[in-house]
């Protein structure tokens, strides 16, 4: 157990070069011109990279992993959300309320919600998973956020619900998260990952405004001069100012990238915690899809910093993978395409004149 | 049977207010963050006004209409594939092997395959409508592509194929075509009705050299210099420099409207269609949802004309309908997500404190 992460991070391999080669050739002989489904083709290429055959299998069925926890700096004021909303709106996923699931009943996708360290005590419930590491993470203004002992365990339990999910018959991974105040901890993780001063990739979050903004500029200011968080420690970076959620997603993203199945992100959140997997694995981001573009300016920040491009920009800014969710049906369909299409010569159609 | 078009035109209303106020104040009480779903949101306020409820239904089942035609400015060698490729891409519709068929397999959309126009006799087969007004049109650069009878003929069997599908319960209409050369009819009523010049809204279509590129440009100057069409009036318009799938299309969101059901919108053929139907009637617009920006030139430019963002940019310039079926998804999230979520006061969520 100890060694599970180590473990995850060793099997992660790169994209399969000979899948890549035979999807590009594949597409180019498909009953269209060539290149003319534009970044479509490029999803379906790294798809079949990731599962190491061509056609690749289609990413269905789909799951979205929701994670829930509470972070400590809510104390200082950055959210005029009250804590409690976390466990209210777990109530709310398992009950079917939540925005995320009318987009995943739509999708067609599977919610998991998983209590990886909201504060108070979760009664059991039917399509919960009790994984609680902590209740709530500490206040990283005045010490870590948690130990890195504690952010192990996250990750680990993120590495095994990514695990259980595949074992279980899903074939793409998506993240999902819950977390009053969730967007300080991200603006904080962001910050340090990629250099950025914290004005510049710290946002609005639900809605804040001018004041509550620059509060929480000035909480993350100070939780990075606190700590000095190494960029090359992702475990004392996640421990130190990261969130119990984060350090799930960075397992379930190693963990799906370790199983060879696609893992889409959704924003902000998903985006901070892939930074915090890169630098534990780097060759993670080929199993890595960007959902949507947030709002969050962090968002776009960390997207270049991982080398992705979101395939659906609609001004979403949610969370919960929401906007990951809406982004199933674009890579769902790019693997139908090059799975169904049918070839110039199957379908007797004429090329273009040389 | 000679007054369709003037009485769909008469039918065609406005949005109704009511049921956009009832939206709005709905995706207010939705438990999340006000706004934070973005133009998701903007997207379930207006189907809401198309449909005159709220919630509106689901925009479902959708089906797309995919008009096929030839075009006689093909002969200019403004295309390097073969003229056969409408006959041969329309066996390969009704074969389910071309990418319409592959994108609409995965979004749950129905696919109908009209020739309204193909160039060489077709054979009766299951699922094709057989509606030809005329094998092609003519060379727009020696004469009117078509007679305005025929254009007009080719409009009310758009406006049929709406009246009948939304009769067999479709919720939601989809713009597709297959047409050698129509990216060019397609440049000359974008230049016509937005004042453009024909170079800055005239592209590479399946992917052109730039002789060809310059060839097109000046096919379509020719042509707009002979005809010098009038965008007051669109009939003329269509049959002097249109196509056959254009007409039929501009039917098609007329008829589509008149039901008061959205009608998503594929790439530039399909705006530039739009263009003429606005100028048939102005309300039409709020009844179209751009699926998807092309990359060809001119579409662009007709949607800022039409007033109307695209939901989604990944660089696709195939036409089929491709690119409006790939976006099915997204509005019927947008309908499910306000149909289904709860509300704060439903869901026992606490709101933001003051």
């Amino acid at each position: 157990m100890a060694g599970l992460l180590d473990e995850t991070v060793a099997v992660i391999g790169g994209l399969d070069e000979d899948a890549i080669r035979a999807a590009r050739l594949r597409q180019d002989s498909l009953t269209k011109p060539r290149g003319s489904l534009g970044r479509l083709e490029d999803v379906s290429v790294r798809l079949a990279g990731i599962a190491g055959q061509c056609p690749p299998p289609l990413p269905l069925p789909a799951v979205v992993a929701v994670f829930a926890a509470d972070h400590g700096v809510h104390a200082q004021g950055v959210s005029p959300w009250p804590q409690e909303v976390t466990a209210q709106m777990v109530a709310n996923f398992l009950a079917g309320g939540a925005a995320v699931n009318a987009i995943a009943a739509q999708a067609g996708a599977d919610v998991r919600v998983v209590d990886i360290g909201v504060a108070t005590p979760l009664p059991a419930a039917a399509g919960l998973l009790s994984r609680k590491v902590r209740a709530g993470t500490a206040d990283m203004t005045t010490g870590p956020a948690m130990s890195a002992q504690e952010a192990l365990r996250a990750i680990e339990t993120g590495i095994e619900i990514a695990r259980g999910l595949v074992a279980n018959g899903h074939r793409c991974l998506i993240t999902g998260d819950m977390g009053i105040a969730n967007t300080t901890a991200s603006a904080a993780l962001i910050a340090v990952f990629t250099g950025a001063d914290p004005a510049a990739v710290t946002g609005r979050g639900t809605g804040i405004d001018d004041p509550t903004l620059a509060l929480k500029v000035d909480v993350i200011r100070r939780a990075l001069a606190l700590h000095s968080p190494d960029p090359a420690d992702p475990l004392e970076v996640l421990a130190r100012v990261g969130g119990l959620e984060h350090a799930a997603l960075v397992g379930l993203m190693l963990g799906g990238a370790a199983e060879r199945v696609p893992v889409l992100l959704d924003g902000v959140i998903a985006c901070s915690a892939a930074l915090a997997a890169m630098a534990f694995a780097p060759s993670v981001t080929g199993f890595l899809f960007a959902g949507h573009l947030s709002t969050e300016p962090g968002a776009r920040r960390a997207l270049d910093a991982l080398g992705l491009e979101p395939l659906i920009d609609l001004g979403l800014r949610l969370g919960e993978g929401s906007g990951a969710v809406l982004a199933l049906p674009v890579v769902a369909t790019a693997a139908r395409v090059l799975r169904d299409m049918a070839t110039f010569d199957s379908a007797g159609v004429s090329g273009e004149k040389a």
